[in-house]
């Protein structure tokens, strides 16, 4: 046998992946971290509390493969929905996985693939096309109007230029924040089901990661559930409840929808500590959706104070937003601002149309940081 | 818009997926639970104490997604490495992830996909074919011999005919319980670099998920991966660290190997809570391991048991085991003895190949109670 240590070989990566990087925003470490749509707030110590005492419960039987099914977790997210929205559904109608990210590749593994396609509307979240790729699912992103909003004749053509297995609508968008009206999703789900796809109609997937930020009075897609079998909407437990760490997201749909994620799942995906973890702060749900009001108002307040700017002589804009950021624009240089403000230390994201930056709403202090810097850099 | 709720449609499930289901073994709450491989013993008082104090610590930045790199994490499992095996590797040619399944998905997305090609040697663990089919990756499986060991002539012949883009080698095998000698590993890793793979040579996986429970003088591929670059050897906390309902899987393997793991993970797919419960968990490695020292004692006292008993005028046989379990056969019905057994409140596997079963290695109690319900339901 020759040893092969000083031979430089090369691996059998799928050639799609060539010159591929990892996803992912800059890790760095600033004063203010408003990048990423992280909850600024810290789960308090009373959740920290609850949280230790239920993993030290977990802990005791971690020999033991955790529950394929975790139908406590279910039956805790069924309640918090029926809380939050005011619509109830049965446990088995809820699925989770680790982040809503694992949760939308369950979503392509099961309805897409070879020779299927995904579709969403530009501009919208990164992720997306990666979960395709990883899914070998061709992906399509249809386009949203010069305000991002997305024109339902636009849309429903789409769908039928396409026959797109999964429909993917992101409510409240992310990059732009903002919220779909009722009756576009209701036109997009009614169009999925005219489609054939292989017999079938389309699933339409309403990614709801930012929903308990949404301004008072725009719904939640979880009311149509009872309307569309083909219907899924996506939560996470990332962004309210402030547990990104915890890697929590979940989906509500048909029981059929579920099941056939149960097919695809890996065997105990979910482990008895991530379980034990997101009960913890679903115990303590009223407590952490409080601080998601206060942060609906300081969204509000930096979305006006945006709009207050004058910069060469015409308004800033700032996208509406139902969501715990704000996209804000134009720049004829967006990246020397995104650099001048991470020089005073307050990290943004350089994201969305060709100009556009997009802030996280942090607390006060951050925002107060954000916007002297934002002052000082960009001249306004 | 018409209200669907009442019209029963179908959803566009892959069409592969159609009629299959969602893989498990029972989970029965039976006094002895000896069908899925895993450690009897509980985390102890300290190990849960380390943990509850870790994932506390890890509480107080929940709101902040975890280090995707999760660096420490793989520090401590490089450490661990060369503790155990004496082979020092460096932190980034390590990788973690929610369970080694999770990890061997990770390879099949990166090294698989459509047009390529994935090859084992039954019998072996039954999930390596649903990670095939979820990556759209052409599954064979190779043969190995009577006795459960693999013919080196056989298996390059079979890595020749097929061109497999990853060879998986498990070791010790799972359900057979026998580790591969050291220049099969060679051999397969030698043939791998032969092949032609849109250019480039195969990736072998060593699947070495029972690892710790190998008898004295056998090796860890991890000896190898100095010499080859396309070798990687998978471990899981969730066998010798009795962490099973945690989750987490790791594997080592040249630096090229894991950045191509990097760019198909989803982002942040290990949770600060994980990091911190392994973590907890490797810092009381040595305690943990002496258990593991006791499973074997139990194992080879259950093997040689096993072999002592008649059935029907001849000896019972037992594989040869490296792991924390045993295959043992044969039966004309196997499924009424593992139906009596379950009755006798013993729950084993009913897997592997026609007539053989499998039991995993319990306390001493655990393995009365199954020689007891065995006697009664085999008439031994």
């Amino acid at each position: 046998m020759t040893p092969r240590a000083d031979t430089p070989i090369t691996l059998p990566l799928r050639p799609d992946l060539a010159g591929e990087v990892p996803y992912g925003a800059p890790q760095i470490d600033v004063p203010h971290l408003l990048n990423v749509n992280e909850n600024p707030y810290p789960p308090g110590p009373q959740v920290v509390a609850t949280l230790a005492e239920y993993v030290s419960a977990a802990a005791s039987t971690l020999n033991r493969y955790p529950d394929r099914d975790f139908p406590a977790l279910r039956s805790d997210l069924a309640d918090y929905l029926a809380q939050e929205s005011g619509v109830r559904v049965a446990p088995e109608q809820v699925w989770a996985a680790n982040g809503s990210n694992e949760v939308m590749l369950h979503l392509m593994q099961a309805f897409g693939g070879p020779g299927r396609t995904a579709l969403s509307f530009a501009p919208t979240y990164s992720m997306y096309p990666e979960y395709a790729r990883d899914t070998h699912t061709r992906w399509v992103a249809g386009r949203r109007e010069e305000d991002f909003t997305l024109d339902v004749d636009v849309a429903v053509a789409t769908l039928r230029e396409h026959t797109p297995s999964i429909v993917i609508l992101t409510s409240p968008n992310n990059p732009t924040g903002t919220a779909m009206p009722f009756s576009t999703i209701e036109a997009v789900c009614e169009a999925a089901l005219e489609l054939d796809v292989d017999g079938s109609p389309a699933v339409v997937v309403v990614d709801e990661a930012y929903a308990e930020f949404r301004r008072a009075g725009v719904p939640s897609a979880l009311e149509l559930l009872e309307r569309y079998p083909n219907l899924a909407v996506s939560r996470t437990m990332s962004k309210a409840f402030a547990l990104a760490g915890a890697r929590v997201g979940y989906l509500a749909g048909s029981t059929d929808l579920v099941d056939a994620l149960r097919i695809v799942r890996l065997p105990y995906h979910l482990s008895a500590v991530t379980q034990a973890t997101a009960r913890a702060a679903l115990a303590h749900a009223p407590a952490l959706l409080a601080q998601v009001d206060s942060l609906r108002t300081e969204r509000d307040a930096t979305v006006a104070w945006l709009r207050a700017q004058t910069l060469d002589g015409r308004p800033l804009q700032a996208a509406e937003s139902d969501s715990n950021f704000v996209l804000f624009g134009t720049f004829d240089d967006r990246h020397a601002v995104w650099q001048g403000l991470l020089d005073r230390g307050v990290l943004i994201r350089e994201t969305g149309p060709e100009g556009w930056l997009r802030v996280s709403i942090g607390t006060p202090q951050d925002m107060i940081a954000f916007k002297d810097a934002l002052v000082e850099v960009a001249g306004l």
